[in-house]
């Protein structure tokens, strides 16, 4: 039997909430447990029931829910829009097996998150990779050019769906009005994966999302930067391409069957507070979001990555709500600089990389919480030294030769080798490098000696390699023949 | 725009919680709000976090939740405990997907979740199937026969995981002791789907759970028998037959990447409820069980399902805390008995069938709730007159035809026609009839003249026939050639 002195989960994370470390990542309400929105809320328990006569089934949804969620799709200006209660991860996995057929081939940005490379799996699709841009002077990614997946669609025929992310993690986002346009004329459907845009639609100074531009299914996690439970998400779709039968089918495989109205009814709220309040609120988020990057673009070491920055790499558009802070002409590097915020300022970063931190900010946020932010940055700014300039410039892409499509090779038996002997084998797994966290090797592709080299140069360079169940990248798992 | 005027899903929900009804359903927390459990649980955007510093990765588990985990295998005496935050749902499909190849053979209970048959669909398995018994008298479905899965064993050579459902959503309990016993014996793993079992571990005049019976992965939703969150629940893992590298690999596909605290602080409140207090809670609730039985046992017309009423069928247990009452000795049907509970006496049911009414109890039951179930049935009970007999004799079982594989069938194009002349062709869809609610068809089986005629008389009898998209029992939809 365990113990029960042992502090609880619950009671770390209460205490954790008592203290005075302020939230720069996930979820976007920010435990703002003092604004009515969050406060006012229920005892959890007390809400939380089952479908019960008068409170309807998501999954055949015809009564309170149905009307919640065409009130979501009416206030997105979707034609549909369904709630999700595992994340955009299902949302993800849905939309890939709703506009494909088993064995189908599908475009995808080779950035996009795991759920997407999940979607491929299970529906054994083959798959084609879009490259997004590099940023390189701060070795972030940057956006896919339309002109390249216009050419791969006239190259490949035979592409059924085209799935790319946009925003980024970090906020880059690509010209979806164009991208979509060409995937229509090619009479193919756009997923965009927006899961960090779902505040798109309620301010001004923010990129347009993707539902208003022409995509067929746009999926948003609420929680990432709005405030909602984590785990909440959005599918919206539009337009004729999408047979929404398959796609309920898809989420009916993909979420409970007892779905959680606790994380229902935070949904609702978020949504009924964002066009309302949250409306207002957002103007304001806005002007405090340009007095904070105003200040932060006049750090002398540190960078921030504004407008400027990406429209001289020729990417598209910027979300002005994530903070990306480059140490790369400084001492410091990504992680040094978060834990300094960390353990001098109590400021929670959302990630970092090997040169830069990421700084998630949402409505929620409070103006004494940017204003930590913006003297923290500017504190440490001043006290850095001249840096010892670049310190990465990771490769865009690599040459890949796929031996074995991504479902088949995740279906094989593997076994380890070293690393370095592994040469004209094919990968069992994947190797990200971050920055910029696109993966160099993907199951069923062969290893060649260039990357074996690329990789083990990086890591020298103390580069963050991952993807590898052997976190020292001394083994690899290979494709047993 | 929407309108803000509407009432909300958190007001109508809270309205609803405020109102004197009585729940006999899920989740098994039963809104007890006032007991310290419950009542001293923090506003939840407090604790709703993502995985900072400190706080773990579920995906990749090597702290908080970590011991958390290994707290909750300690209680339930498992090798291996996974936090489910996608319901027992997502441990379904993982546990099919993780015990067995693209393609293989599986031998699952007829009577089993939904989520079963989309496992045997993702990994596109084949199925063999085995029956429940039935409780005649009752039309309930009874266990599953050890002999009858070992003679499927010796028939099917090629069949690589077992999965049966005990206990049944009306609380049957087969002998998992003789059937992990068989499967063993040729080698084979034996999954159970106990999602309405979590309770079984706390108490002694429950069954005992499968996972001290030989299964080798047990799921369990705790918020049906207990008191957690909806959506909330545990998959076990005991013995060596799992290979726990692909379990978690699908573990990973099936669940958000970004899952919820909240819930998953839910799962950790209530398992260190349940090896304290809550186990002593239990032989109280045990006792007043006890009571309310033995009063519901003198019912004139009404009947309980209890023990006698089983081993006279043959089946193996019961779990008491499942009240089944039969209505077929009366001039009430199931729908109308749960209409009388609801109307004239705030209790509300979990579920109804054609002639019986399913109410869940738990630990969290209060005695005064017990008391308004017991003296509405007993007042209900000596209203009644001299019924009408046996109301429904279900079949157990129909000669089926596969002629396409479920997952073949599932993908195929369908198209409608009439039920009355779909003689010869292969069904698209399932079709049930309530009770006993096992599909007397699957998508891929052939649509005999036998089936549709008794289908049509079950009709004509006014049964519930349920899992055609056209709800009037109409029309069809079938494979495509």
């Amino acid at each position: 039997m365990g113990n029960n002195k042992k502090e609880s989960l619950c009671k770390s994370l209460e205490n954790y909430s008592y203290s005075d470390f302020y939230p720069f990542h996930m979820p976007g309400h920010k435990r703002a447990v003092e604004v009515p929105l969050l406060k006012e809320f229920p005892n959890p328990y007390r809400i939380d029931i089952t479908e019960i006569e008068g409170f309807d089934n998501l999954h055949h949804a015809k009564g309170i829910l149905k009307e919640s969620m065409e009130r979501a799709a009416s206030v997105y200006g979707a034609d549909k829009t369904y709630y999700l209660i595992n994340g955009s991860s299902c949302g993800i996995l849905s939309a890939i097996c709703a506009l494909t057929d088993n064995s189908d081939t599908i475009l995808i940005s080779r950035n996009c998150h795991k759920a997407a490379y999940h979607g491929v799996f299970l529906n054994q699709l083959q798959v084609k990779y879009i490259y997004p841009q590099i940023i390189d002077d701060f070795g972030v990614q940057g956006g896919l050019l339309p002109d390249e997946i216009e050419d791969m669609l006239k190259t490949f025929v035979d592409i059924s769906a085209v799935f790319i992310v946009s925003p980024t993690y970090d906020g880059i986002v690509s010209n979806i009005r164009r991208i979509s346009t060409i995937c229509h004329n090619y009479k193919i459907p756009l997923i965009v994966d927006e899961a960090h845009g779902a505040h798109f639609s309620f301010g001004e100074k923010f990129p347009t999302s993707a539902l208003n531009l022409g995509a067929d299914i746009v999926i948003q996690s609420l929680h990432k930067t709005l405030p909602s439970f984590t785990q909440t998400a959005l599918l919206h779709v539009k337009g004729n391409y999408v047979n929404i039968e398959k796609l309920e089918f898809y989420l009916q495989i993909f979420q409970s069957s007892s779905p959680s109205y606790l994380l229902m009814t935070g949904i609702e709220r978020c949504v009924r507070f964002m066009e309302s309040e949250g409306k207002i609120q957002m103007k304001q988020f806005e002007n405090r979001l340009e007095i904070l990057r105003q200040s932060l673009g006049n750090m002398r070491r540190l960078r921030l990555l504004d407008k400027s920055v990406i429209h001289k790499s020729g990417v598209f558009d910027l979300d002005i709500s994530k903070i990306i802070v480059s140490t790369n002409h400084t001492h410091l590097n990504g992680e040094q600089l978060m834990c300094r915020l960390r353990e001098d300022y109590h400021l929670e970063m959302e990630m970092c990389s090997i040169d830069y931190i990421t700084a998630i900010t949402s409505v929620m946020d409070t103006e004494e919480g940017l204003k930590r932010l913006e003297n923290a940055l500017i504190s440490i700014d001043r006290e850095l030294k001249e840096g010892y300039g670049l310190k990465s410039v990771p490769k865009n892409r690599m040459a890949v030769k796929e031996v074995m499509n991504l479902s088949e090779a995740w279906r094989s038996e593997k076994y380890s080798i070293l690393f370095e002997n592994s040469e004209g084998k094919i990968s069992g797994e994947f190797i990200y490098i971050y920055p910029p966290g696109i993966p160099l090797l993907v199951p069923g592709e062969e290893i060649t000696l260039e990357i074996i080299n690329t990789v083990l140069d990086y890591k020298r360079k103390k580069l963050s390699v991952q993807g590898l169940k052997d976190s020292s990248v001394e083994w690899i798992q290979v494709i047993k023949k």
